[in-house]
């Protein structure tokens, strides 16, 4: 029988391309169940299987959405990957791993396409409060960018569609983290990415059992 | 050169199946042309390319959404009918006239599927603030649930997706639509549909007409 906290624990893994999330975001779900919890490691896009075929018309579809509705697709599949996938597992009392969440839709959509303009900053903040359960913990994994060009390329070749787009729009989704870090510094615990895997992994696990201490002092009170 | 409204003229027609809003609202727009407005005549679901594509697969997809993702999604469809083609039109001075919009989702699937719970109610409303642009006149066109089935049947076959629905869950639109034109009485204008086509599209006119006399003078002074 698994460890269970109360309500769950929900943490995401933030960052731009190449600061390693996806092989962290795997490690830490195991560290986690090394520690007797149940842990749940999902990821967007994707999700669910409802998530993954409104993201399939986003990513695939030959017709152009608005900005406004590109946004409400992401954001409906994001429900749909909460309702059926998320909420249910910390209801339960799971630790969720979330490979990107509600704050890669602001660095992207807001600062990388919209320019950071308060139209579209403003648009998906209502949604996003509409769709509600922020994270208890957001992990931004920091990489400047410089570096994360040579991680990429010795991966060989780019696939995302954001891969592909202009230097400067890293920079601005990179400068969008940055200032959600500064608003929320209580939620989003900032990570040097640039040390080796297994410190990364270190600090991630110790911020996660920061929260994990803290939940079940709470809990016990 | 047509006739050009200040912030044209946004309206909708509103109702159960069988009351003929589908013929209705293409006559509405045939008398505001011959008024000399130019007169858009669009629809939900559907309207822009990009909306049919989110449309589809909520009707055709194999994948179960939960009902916040569902009411998301029509929402995106919604934003990208309004910004694509219904926001233009309006800008440039002219009538639009939409069979069906905000208010059929509040009555489908907050009333109808949601049972008018308020969890639904409320999530529906939010979604609504945010996509915004309210209808400035809805015409709702009223016909008793027996007189709409002997209409479909004389039709010959149902085909939509909420016709085969049970007889309570239509009574439950019908009662959705009814506190809706109780809490706008401003906006919502009750039709009776039980009179002949005639009859019913000289009141639409008669409505709409009265509307621009109002937004002429307004945009006179």
């Amino acid at each position: 029988m698994a460890l269970q906290i109360k309500n769950g624990l929900f943490v995401t893994l933030e960052g731009g391309e190449g600061a390693g999330k996806s092989t962290q975001a795997r490690l830490l779900a195991d560290h986690i169940r090394g520690l007797g919890y149940e842990a749940i490691l999902t990821r967007e896009p994707g999700g669910t299987p409802g998530a993954e075929a409104i993201r399939h018309l986003l990513l695939f579809g030959e017709e152009e959405l608005s900005w406004r509705a590109e946004v409400l697709a992401h954001m409906a599949a994001r429900c749909d990957h909460l309702d059926n996938l998320i909420l249910p597992a910390l209801q339960r009392g799971a630790v969720v791993v979330c490979d990107r969440f509600h704050d890669s839709t602001l660095a992207y959509q807001g600062y990388g396409v919209g320019r950071g303009s308060t139209e579209r900053l403003d648009f998906i903040t209502g949604a996003r409060r509409l769709v509600g359960r922020e994270p208890d913990l957001t992990l931004l994994l920091e990489l400047p960018r410089e570096q994360a060009l040579e991680r990429l390329e010795s991966r060989g070749g780019r696939t995302d569609r954001y891969e592909g787009q202009a230097e400067a729009f890293h920079q601005r989704v990179l400068s969008g983290f940055d200032a959600i870090a500064k608003a929320e510094p209580g939620r989003v615990k900032r990570i040097n990415a640039g040390r080796t895997p297994e410190a990364v992994s270190r600090s991630l696990l110790d911020a996660v059992s920061e929260k994990l201490g803290h939940t079940a002092c709470a809990s016990d009170a």
